[in-house]
Formats: structure tokens, C-alpha cells, sequence
């Protein structure tokens, strides 16, 4: 078996091509995993030990809204594809032609040459809750929500899940979406996304430093942990079409948080470790993204299609003490 | 005030602009109308009488799935642009490329020549209630339903909704999406839309001719009449961006009824004229087509945003023997 990961050095890519190499096969068609291509824009800030070592990895470096760079992956046949690669939401605010290069026509080019291919190959496509908004979104949100997106990121996210359904529907490729909440914690520094802050009020006051919460704490979001959204990729992966239906997205399952449980969860389960300080610095522009997203995700579908989550928040923090702190 | 109608040669686009010449202004900062331009892919089958005669009208022909054509047509700058240009449904499903081509990369092309204008143009742009369908549509769509379409060009009309919503979101122009019931009834020949034979079942019986029914004559789909459609949609273009909120897309006011009631409807309207033969002949792809499209629409909203109807599918039926056969 051979996989392709877009995005495949951001953090959940290398969470999910680790995961990968570690299982040495997925739970489709019974094949073992040969080959895992990533492939992103740039060379990352840091690789997760033991990927570029895996003599099952290559990686490969472009500009996915090119379409002569999508080609050039294509020479392998591909039986899973993952597609994670995009502008995210703060950055798609302040730069609306790059989000749709890379987010529409960059996903456009990558589905012709999967349904190119002679084979019926699995795709899942990394969509979002910040699909969801404007005025008028439920307070609780589901599989069935209407979607009308407040961010030109949410809205190639929505177009994105429209192509699935459709590649799918016609044949040319055995699509699923898998709608992401908020993903913590996430290592390394912040990035352009509106919900950075987020895990970063985690991880910055667990490296000693201030942690800047720039909305109002009692702001409730969905959140899920990272090991979870990489083991729920790959179980969306492996899946039987005829448990999707029709609508191949699917939302991840999610704890649906405050902020301010965030930070409480936090210093329970950081112990006795010294912890930075939470500052409140309101970020207007940030507050008005994050403001307009989901407060809360229904995720039964998801959970009844056997996608993972952890017990507690706690649990994640817990994770990510084990995985980048005392792993260092 | 200078208006662009892309689809102009066909049925609506010519319905909007003989109402727009007869108006003579609309209802936007007080303006009247000097010029109309239609473009279209080709000179249509016919013209109604007075469009091309009138001096404020200029015809265009070319393909608006190139981008040179559609700059071309931007030498005036546009204050009000109905955007009707489209691939139908049926057509779609045998070329899905072309529909991709023409339905969103068309439109794209479109709304970039809008944003770069200076004003904030008005766009109408026309979708359908075929963007709806799949496993979880419920009996009853509205406004708030989310559309899991089971056509190419459901999807595409999606997709349109989303980025009327997000470039005027964006600011980058004044946008607005009819979503168009089965329009009836549709004078001269069938066209390629799975929906053609509901204007056929009216049209080639006042005819003389068998209309062909390939349906089960059970079928419920919303229709409404040609002249509530065109006032419908330079209604939306005329109401203030206040009134639709966030998400731009409203459901034109609809009949919720079966093929047999219009079958009904028509030989009550028809009264003592010779009416040809309504014949079933089952068509499995029309039937798939037709089957996934929405039984039922709540047309709520539109209505309380002043947009019209009929009073009965009589008067339709009325109206279209005055409109097309009593006036030639």
C-alpha cells in the first residue's frame, strides 16, 4: 500500500504518518504500508523523530496549487490519500486569493490526478468546524448542520466536503471528509490560525512562559487531542463506504470546552511542574474569527462510527507531557 | 445603471430583461436603466419580440468558462450583474468537466471581474433547489437545510451560494443567490435538464404533441411560474443587504406539487383547447435525477422578504397561453 499525506510535515501529518509506520499496515484491503510520500510547501521547524529515518518515507517539497508540482507526485499509483494541506483560517483572512490557490485549486488538482488513477483509492480530506457559522448557526452543531462559513478558509473547507461527496458519488475516487475541531496541543510555535492561542495556552505556560488569551475565557469551542484526530483520520480511512451514506463528512468527535476549563484542566494536570502565567490580551481580529465558530459540536455520528476520543482534557495535557516534554 | 445578464439568450435571462426594459429603473439608488448587456454561448433558439430591438440592449456571445471572454465584457463597469450562466442538471451528469468548467470556473471568473470593479455592484446569482438531495435530506427543505446535492450541478450551485456569501462577506461586491424552484412553463423546445419534461407536460399537449411523462406521476417537486421567477429575482437584487443577514441564499417562493396535479391543472386551464396526450415513459436516469431533489420546499423566508408567486399553478398555466400562444 502506498500513501500520499499533503501537509504531510505539519504537525498532524507527521501525527498520522507515525502513526502509519508504526501500525505497518491499515485495516484496508488487508496491505501492508510500503511507501508514505509527504509532501508540504516547506522544509518544517522540526521533524518528529524517526520519520525521515523511516526508509518507508519520502518527502517531497512544492507548491500544491501548482499543477505541474501535483503531477509530478503522481508518479506512483496511490491507495491512500490524505489531504491536509492548507491556508488556515487567520492567515485565509488577510490573504483571500492565496486561500483559494491553495485550498480550492490546490485541492482541485490534487482530486484529478487521484481520479485518474486506475484504482478506487481511499481520500480523506482534512475539513473543519470552522465550516460552520454566521447567523444562522444553532447553538449545537452536527453532521446535518447547514453549513455557511464566516472565514474564506471555512468556506473552501465547505467546497472541499462538496468534492468528496461528488468524486465519490461518480466513482472517481472512495472519499470522506473528516471535519477537525480545534487540535491540541499542538508543539512547536504558534501559526496563523485564529485558534492558535489555544494550544498555545497550554504550551507556552508549561515552557515557563506566558500563555495570551485573546478572547474572553468563557469563549467555548470544540477541542479534541491530537492523537485522537491522527488515529480518527485513519479509522475514516478504513471504513466502509456504506457506513458514510451519502454525506461523507464527518465530524470528529470533540470535547466541547471554555477557554477558562482549558486553562483549568491545565494546571491539574501539569502537577507540581512550574507553569507560566495566562495573560487576557484581547486580539479584536482573532476574537471575531473565533467568535463566529461553533460553540458546540453534536459528534454522536462520528462516535457511533467508532472514531476515537480521549477520556478528559486532562488526558490530552497528559499526552503532551509525555510525548514532548518528558520525551526531550 | 448598467446591467450584465450571463445566460442572457435563454428562457429567465430574457424573461428578466424584457421586465428590466419595461420598468424601465429599478429599485437601487434610484437609477434607471441605460444599458442591459446579454451574454450567452450562442444565439438562442429565438428571441422574444422587443429585447433585441431596444437600443439599451447589446447581445455578446462567448464562453464564459474562458477567462479572456468574460474580461472582455468588463470594458463597463456593471452596477447590477444577474448571473444565470449554467450547465444544467442532466447535462452535468454526462460531462462533468464541462459543468466544472462552465459552473465554477465561470463563475469564478465572473465574480473576480465584479470584485475588481470600483463599485459595490449588486449580484444575483442563480441557484437551485437541485443543490439539495442525499440520505439526509428531510421531507421539508428550507433556507436553513443543509444541501448534500446528488448532482454535479447541485454541487456547483452550492458552491456559487458559498462564494456570493464569502465576496460579500469580503466586501468585494453586493451579492444575493436566488434559488430557483422547476421554472414552468418553459416555451419552445426541451433543453438538457432533468426537470425539462414538467414544462413539456404543459407545452406539447397545448401543442397538439404527447407530452412524455418519465416519471411516476406521483413525483413532488416545488415549481413556480416564469413570471414570479424573473420578479423574484430583481426583487432579491433590489432588497437591502440587510434583510438577508449572513447567508445570502433564499429559496424563491414555490408550489409544492405533484406532476399529476400539473397534469390536472393544466387540462382545467386549458378548457375547451385541444389538448394532445400525456404519455408515461419511464426514464431511469430522468427518475434518479428527479427522485433526489426535494419533495417539499418551506418557502417561508422568501415570502416574508416580499418575493412572489402565483395564486394557483391554474393562473401559470393562465399566463403562459396568453404569454406564448394567444399573443402569436
Amino acid at each position: 500500500m502506498k500513501i500520499l499525506i499533503t501537509g504531510g510535515a505539519g504537525f498532524v501529518g507527521q501525527r498520522i504518518a507515525m502513526e502509519c509506520l508504526r501500525r505497518g499496515e491499515l485495516d484496508i484491503a488487508d496491505k501492508s504500508i510500503e511507501t508514505i510520500v509527504l509532501t508540504d510547501n516547506a522544509d518544517p521547524p522540526f521533524w518528529h523523530d524517526g520519520i525521515r529515518e523511516d526508509s518507508r518515507v519520502t518527502t517531497s517539497f512544492g507548491d500544491i496549487s501548482g499543477n505541474h508540482y501535483v503531477q509530478s507526485l503522481f508518479n506512483d499509483q496511490f491507495d491512500v490519500i490524505f489531504h491536509l494541506a492548507s491556508i488556515v483560517s487567520g492567515h485565509g483572512e488577510t490573504d483571500f486569493d492565496l486561500a483559494m490557490r491553495v485550498n480550492l485549486d490546490g485541492t482541485r488538482y490534487l482530486f484529478e490526478q487521484v481520479r485518474a488513477q486506475e484504482n478506487n483509492a481511499r481520500v480523506v480530506f482534512a475539513s473543519s468546524v470552522a465550516s460552520f457559522g454566521g447567523d444562522g448557526m444553532p447553538d449545537s452543531i452536527d453532521d446535518n448542520t447547514k453549513q455557511t462559513p464566516r472565514t474564506t478558509y471555512g468556506m473552501t473547507k465547505v467546497i472541499g466536503e462538496l468534492l468528496v461527496n461528488d468524486y465519490s458519488r461518480k466513482g472517481f475516487f472512495d472519499g470522506r471528509s473528516a471535519r477537525l475541531p480545534t487540535v491540541i496541543v499542538r508543539p512547536g510555535k504558534p501559526n496563523l490560525a485564529a485558534s492558535s492561542f489555544i494550544s498555545g495556552l497550554f504550551r507556552e505556560p508549561l515552557n515557563g512562559e506566558n500563555g495570551v488569551i485573546p478572547v474572553d475565557p468563557s469563549l467555548q469551542t470544540p477541542v479534541l487531542g491530537y492523537r485522537s484526530v491522527a488515529n480518527g483520520i485513519i479509522k475514516l480511512a478504513e471504513l466502509d463506504p456504506d457506513v458514510l451514506g451519502t454525506d461523507r463528512a464527518v465530524g470528529l468527535p470533540a470535547f466541547n470546552v471554555s477557554v477558562q476549563e482549558m486553562m483549568d484542566a491545565l494546571k491539574r494536570a501539569a502537577g507540581n511542574r512550574h507553569l507560566g502565567e495566562h495573560v487576557l490580551k484581547r486580539d479584536e481580529a482573532i476574537a471575531a474569527i473565533c467568535e463566529s465558530w461553533p460553540k458546540h459540536a453534536n459528534t454522536k455520528r462520528g462516535l457511533e462510527m467508532g472514531l476515537p476520543m480521549e477520556s478528559s482534557l486532562d488526558e490530552i495535557v497528559t499526552h503532551y507531557i509525555e510525548d514532548y516534554l518528558d520525551a526531550s
